[in-house]
């Protein structure tokens, strides 16, 4: 394949360019007998949408979505489940001066190089709008793992730059616009401020996300490629401007003893978990721990050297409509991205190890 | 599938346990017409081979391989290479008291609640012994790359445990039996302290690995899911023990303003590789870089609390054959599944992109 | 996967019901640089579109097609091709009386066993309606593979129920409502007859399409269960209604000697072509020969016994508007599916064999 | 991927050449705690070997399978089993005439222009005995299928020739050394005459093979792609020297009418199967029935016509060990074929539908 479908057995086929007609995705392998309606995926798409705080872009898109497919009489049918959404906000003469030169950071010179062509209008096909149907097929997924084991995921923002975020809980990751996990309205403050005057500066900065999921079935994942662990990695640094994932302990691990790492089990559930839910590649029934860096957005208003398709140098500078930290909006498409994940091998697993009861294990 | 083939155009497909009568893979998609023998592929394997220093595994495992087909006079024919490595020391013995077990940190909770069944002996399926056949599978993507685009590979560890070993040159990495990038004997001595101090605790230790490629051609890599930098992460990240894995800046991302992360390009090339030699998914020609954590050998004397399958509490300790850290003979394996990425990606971007002039960009 | 996606370098995904809001599907691995809008498409959509005789459904469906994405300043980019066709003569009443009943010959019975759960209103998901999509995705294909290698594509009815249609020229089947290759104004007079007196029945019939591609390269298909006639056969028998596909001498090949069978070869070529150009599961250079059985159409008014969901006796008589011979308007759908095949091998023989010259071998 | 691999989600990867050191596959996704072991697939490849009557090849194949991997116990793990049979009987002198030459019929002209190599020694990759791997499958399947709903594989020769073999019963097809589903001994006596006279010409024929499953689940195959009927083409034409398939009523589809062609459906059942037990691509619970059309063997002692690499003229006639209608031996290797389509489309139907209770409809 050709890289734009997601999934082996529960697919995500996307298609649509930053500021073409249109968005979307075809979700194929939904089992049938779900009641859905848009109603079930509109809100995770408001969680992701761009103009919600002064600290994302303005750039003004309802992202409303349009079921064309999959539901009958408002229930799945088995059958493919595709979705539309239309861009609204399209602005490319935002775009003009960067058609013939690589902005420093972005897919430029890789598309150009790749295809010899590219749609250079918000960045066409690498917009990280693109993640926008994503979530809409993560929406499907959580509802269906929360209806079959009661799954549930959050996620939030623990590092800001160099602030640390230190975790409180993630009923407060909705209270707040960086999807933080505290409600410690000073820090909160804190990240305003450095935020605001990133803004002034006309720079961007990285953050650190981090998801989980609960209620995960014991014996997900498939050995010894498709493991569990390797398909979240694959599926987040797959999002854009994600530089390192970590699973549990993560790099952490390197300076753990054996004897503190290896989480101990107990007839009560496991003692830790370093694991962050995964053995070998397969689900443990624990928590899933999932980590991921963010780089600063590349599009800033500081002027920078690049060269254009000629090989001459240029000076960039970006304005128009930017996330001057891309991790603020990461939260829902991480969530998004372990929920397909977890569906696609709970499909799997029902396959293959259909006679083995499904349990779930509480830590 | 399940899980057990790797690759999309330049296909792995392993099997066997650790110690059944054999292990190897069936690699398919290598193209026509280049020059291979089991002298092409020994060395690799050599290179990762059990009990080659003090500080790892003393099995005795020769690693033999032999081609079943896919050659013809000393060419390839375009046509499925299988591999065959017989399993020689065995012995089953050392395992008989964790067959009905659930070693803490290992597989083996997992793999009895996913499948129902396991094989006990010496980890089965889930050994780290498994990642010999892609050792040699990496061996032919290697040779391939080199001769159509001089690509090569590099890796070694740089940090053990709190130990960081500053990077000086790859060239070190045969030099030492730690594959670290340094000639100071000194720290070699450090470093073998290290692991003699921990080998009489009992215990064991986590590492980071390091692995390069260059001359890595531009344009590899297919958005939005098949991302080059996401196929890596599923790479490393399905190798035994591996926890996190960074591509470029990897974490240190997160702490970095836009104007300092975004690579500059000049007529010359790029300034910096922040990115690791991808952009938007797709390698910019520049050295791919990545970075992994290798968690401590969950296999350690030191006792520990478990359960059995009946959930009653037991106390685990390994005594058997262990490598006191899995970090140290994961080089060649990372190096092998990076050669696969590129490899594969190299065949998908021929489909697509045949017309679009391959080139190579020096940093 | 689930089904809905066809192809494995070139892949069609589609998506809809027959009286959903709409049907289409995402389109990806088309390379980069090639013309295209939808003028390029709508003429083959044309073609398959219902009431343009009185022989086929009088169902009114402009079959509109919207390009969505993958295409910049008129040039595709190498990104997915959505394309989407709003269904505008829904008339789901028409449909009312079946939708707890089984329609013989139909997919009623078995969608509504596997999924517990069936878009009744036009068969939905079953309906050929779906192959509008196909014949879309097939005309970029036709396109491409003409402009890569000069490969054209032909086909028609060669006969109607016991009414053999001898061939004459590809050139006859735009001039009658029957794709019929000939000029035998006789025999057009008597088809029609044929089908009038039938539509008086109420009752159906079948039909033997033909279909051919010329100027195909050597080297298509993939030893040893991708093989280029495995894939074809795959490709035609999916197509609704197809009972039956043959390659070059088909069935005829059982009574033929291997003396008569094996198309020899001289300096100029091949003499004769049994083997419909593909030897060995790989194309030969000369024409692909490629047969199919369309069974009659399931949806008659004569009245037929059948069974409702609960197991109870019904009697079914299917008004509506039906074709009562779903053969005729299969030719473009059969040539869509055949370049579909053949760009999708095209695209994995430049993967695996760029470096082989590829030759076009004129018979 | 690049072809050796068949299936989904039980896939089979095989490798080998006809006079290569080995020949074998690698089945994934065998769900784990079946009872298996070499008894189980022995006699299957027994069935299908060369040198059981002087009507085949006398070419001395043991065909001992050994199993690598994936059993533990004596039952299956959920790991890939991988087997393993050594060529014996090799004999490469007699090949030696064909090596720079294309015989008519055969695959040499084809792999050589799409290798630019190939393995000449009994026709490599390409010759009939890389169908035994596919038996050892094919055993593993139809012990699963029978063991988890009874299902049961029939097949024999229909046709051979001129000659048609009027069907008696399945049981017949292990009395007579062409699986003819007969006791007639003049009929056979008839068919042993016939290859007899064939063989002093040094000619081939053709032959028509049927397979029937029984017990099949309802509900098996994915629409729109993956119908079972699709894919039971695909395997089938894959099939060396298979040129057409039929499902159900097959090309006899094209001169029936609706009302004749509709498999009516009672409270007890279909009347009728039309439809091969497939309808819309999906299991309807009924026989599913399959007939091909095999061409007559390649290789003849008959002179023939063709080229070698040079483009020269060259004459051909085949010496050796043949077949000289490989129809004889294709009934196991088609049930095999049948078997692996059908187990795959179980496990899929599993992972989508697992909640619907999985019924079987005896006709």
């Amino acid at each position: 394949m050709s890289g734009n479908t997601f999934g082996t057995l529960f697919t995500v086929t996307t298609f649509g360019e930053s500021h073409g007609p249109a968005i979307g995705c075809v979700i194929d392998g939904c089992p049938p007998g779900m009641h859905l309606s848009e109603a079930d995926i509109q809100p995770e798409l408001d969680r992701r949408r761009p103009g919600t705080s002064r600290h994302v872009t303005q750039r003004q898109e309802p992202d409303q979505v349009e079921i064309l497919s999959g539901v009958y009489e408002g229930k799945t049918t088995g059958t493919p489940i595709a979705l539309l959404i239309r861009n609204q906000d399209q602005r490319s003469k935002d775009y003009g001066n960067i058609v013939d030169t690589f902005r420093p950071g972005h897919a430029d010179f890789t598309y150009w190089n790749k295809y010899g062509i590219r749609d250079p209008r918000g960045g066409g096909r690498s917009s990280a709008r693109l993640t926008a149907p994503v979530v809409g097929a993560g929406a499907i997924a959580k509802k269906w793992l929360f209806e079959a084991y009661g799954t549930t995921f959050h996620g939030g923002m623990t590092q800001l730059g160099e602030i640390a975020i230190p975790f409180q809980s993630w009923t407060h990751t909705s209270e707040n616009p960086f999807f933080a996990p505290t409600d410690d309205a000073e820090l909160i403050a804190q990240l305003e401020g450095y935020m605001d005057a990133l803004r002034r500066d006309g720079d961007s900065i990285g953050a650190k996300i981090e998801v989980v999921a609960n209620q995960v079935p014991i014996g997900l994942g498939e050995p010894i490629y498709d493991k569990l662990d390797a398909e979240i990695a694959y599926a987040m640094m797959g999002i854009n401007a994600v530089k390192g994932v970590e699973i549990g302990a993560g790099f952490a691990s390197i300076a753990q003893r054996g004897s503190v790492h290896g989480d101990e089990i107990t007839p009560d559930g496991f003692i830790g978990n370093n694991a962050g839910g995964i053995l070998g590649g397969i689900s443990t029934g624990q928590e899933v721990r999932v980590a991921m860096a963010i780089k600063p957005t590349s599009s800033i208003r500081v002027p920078r050297q690049s060269i254009d398709k000629d090989g001459n140098p240029v000076q960039v500078e970006t304005f128009g409509r930017h996330d001057p930290c891309v991790g603020i909006r990461a939260t829902p498409i991480a969530e998004s991205m372990l929920a397909l994940v977890l569906m696609d091998h709970a499909l799997r697993h029902r396959a293959q190890c259909a006679d083995v009861h499904v349990k779930t294990n509480r830590t």
